[in-house]
């Protein structure tokens, strides 16, 4: 079966709206999954209108009867109990941030009860979440908070790379300084749980990239590697049995990632994972919820409310996400 | 007029030969410019006839006279003074070192007395080099040597990105703290000068990387973008009317520079520069000499006597080093 894919609207002010519709609009992306749009339907179908795009939406009153529908139907749209957002362009609004909260709330619940196998969201506004009186950060915290998960974050991807950072925003000598062979050993810890809780992998490839230039050279430029990286891979094998290659020449091995010959490379610092990851094409960037059973994909833009309806968004890693949410729930129904 | 171009052989022993002959013997490539290969002319067309290369050559007594050939004509070789080595596959001699360097020397000297206009150096042997009683690193080392630079290195890139490294074979936390206004402003004068002197560019755009994650959004993530990198952009304004942009978003300016959105990138650290190059196209990576009036392109791979003559060079490497120096050539005749 095709996998049920949860699509939470988005901030119905920005962009998600028509990158979503546009991204469901083409057949063959239709009909390799059978998704459940969390929204306001008459909202959608005025904005599909608006843009000029050819799609049907039906609306169910359960996600389980949307999930059921054969996958050329129309699109099933769940209504969410917010109320429509009256006027949805171009602003943060209390209003437009409750219904985004809830979408993604609706969502999440839907996959942590085998309600539905991924949920692929589109941006929302951190901005209009505060005014409707949320304190999220963002989607990832919901999620984190929703699945009561004690650590989580993201893989940071594009096309086949899947990079997982052990230290994000905070200075390269601070970033230095933080790794020690226990946190580097729990980064890893956290891409194996990722690798098989959230991808579904029975036997991950992950590798943990060096820190300075070569790797070290065998301690010629630098000793991290040898102090600090083969102690936490070594920790993370004889405490938790995960097997991690490394460390990594690290100009050598996010080319590798993106060739898709690793499941996971872990980074240690932020511009590490970034510098690679955004020499690869913008539309295939896209991230991965860790950390909990939901598997979420997402693109990594925002809501891009000064050119909503403008007809220039881009609808392109909003689809790229949307298929690799497919593929990754593929995964995890076969080795289930 | 197409380029003069002065070509040494590189060591005979590698890949050198083949991926050189293979290159030249494009007819659109050929009659874009006016080769001179400094080399053995026997040895030469036996590795041609060995590989299936169909290449004709023809020796010349003079440089001037080969550059003063029609572009249709066969290949001009002026041929060393070195002994034509004896066996030249698969590893390393005294007399491939001899041939070699004299070839990257007569080169250098064409290109210092206008005798050519550009030099596209395939890889030589360290080790032949050494055998051959010549103390040098390599062939950027007999540039810098025989230009009597007193600065000297080279622009690392690939495609359309091209990047100074400030710092290169040395651990990261020890490249962050060599980091000083002064030091940095040296870098900022070596990438314009390069610019000038080696590219031709009368007003070159030239960029400066920050050190941390966003460039440290304004002391948020990291300090060293104000105390040091601003500091030494004013100095280099002040001392020497050099404009510098940045500094700038790490992760965002490689891209830039990848889509020719500037001339030189300057990279402070080793992995800051080759993250992203490596990331682009293997085949379009090469190296550009700079401290000196001579304008050189090389690819970065080196002579790989192991693969020699068995038909897996790759000489797309050394052709795109080719076009490229051409493509440069016709600047620099454009702007004198």
């Amino acid at each position: 079966m095709e996998p049920r894919v949860a699509v939470p609207q988005g901030d119905l002010g920005g962009i998600a709206p028509e990158v979503l519709l546009h991204s469901l609009a083409d057949a063959s992306r239709r009909s390799s999954c059978r998704p459940v749009i969390l929204g306001h339907r008459v909202a959608l179908e005025a904005i599909a209108k608006e843009m000029g795009i050819t799609i049907e939406l039906q609306s169910v009153t359960t996600a389980e009867e949307g999930f059921a529908l054969p996958t050329d139907s129309p699109i099933p749209v769940l209504e969410l109990e917010s109320q429509m957002p009256e006027t949805n362009l171009g602003r943060p609004s209390a209003e437009l941030g409750m219904a985004s909260v809830e979408a993604v709330l609706r969502s999440t619940n839907l996959c942590l009860e085998d309600g539905a196998d991924v949920m692929v969201t589109p941006p929302i506004s951190k901005e209009s979440m505060h005014l409707a009186g949320y304190p999220f950060e963002g989607q990832t915290q919901i999620l984190g908070e929703t699945c009561r998960s004690r650590r989580y974050g993201m893989l940071a991807c594009a096309g086949e790379l899947r990079v997982l950072v052990a230290t994000r925003h905070m200075a390269l000598r601070q970033a230095i300084s933080k790794l020690d062979p226990r946190f580097v050993a729990k980064q890893i810890r956290l891409a194996h749980e990722a690798a098989r809780e959230t991808l579904g992998l029975v036997a991950p490839s992950i590798v943990l990239a060096g820190l300075n230039p070569h790797a070290g050279e065998n301690g010629a430029f630098g000793n991290e590697e040898q102090l600090v990286l083969e102690p936490a891979i070594q920790i993370a094998q004889e405490e938790w049995g995960f097997e991690t290659a490394g460390p990594a020449v690290p100009d050598v091995v996010f080319g590798q990632g993106a060739r898709g010959e690793w499941d996971i490379v872990i980074a240690l610092y932020h511009d590490q994972a970034f510098l690679p990851l955004r020499m690869l094409p913008r539309e295939t960037a896209y991230s991965i919820f860790v950390g909990g059973k939901v598997l979420r994909t997402s693109p990594l833009h925002g809501t891009a409310y000064d050119i909503a309806r403008s007809g220039k968004a881009d609808a392109r890693p909003f689809a790229f996400s949307l298929e690799r949410g497919i593929d990754l729930a593929k995964t995890r129904l076969t080795c289930a």
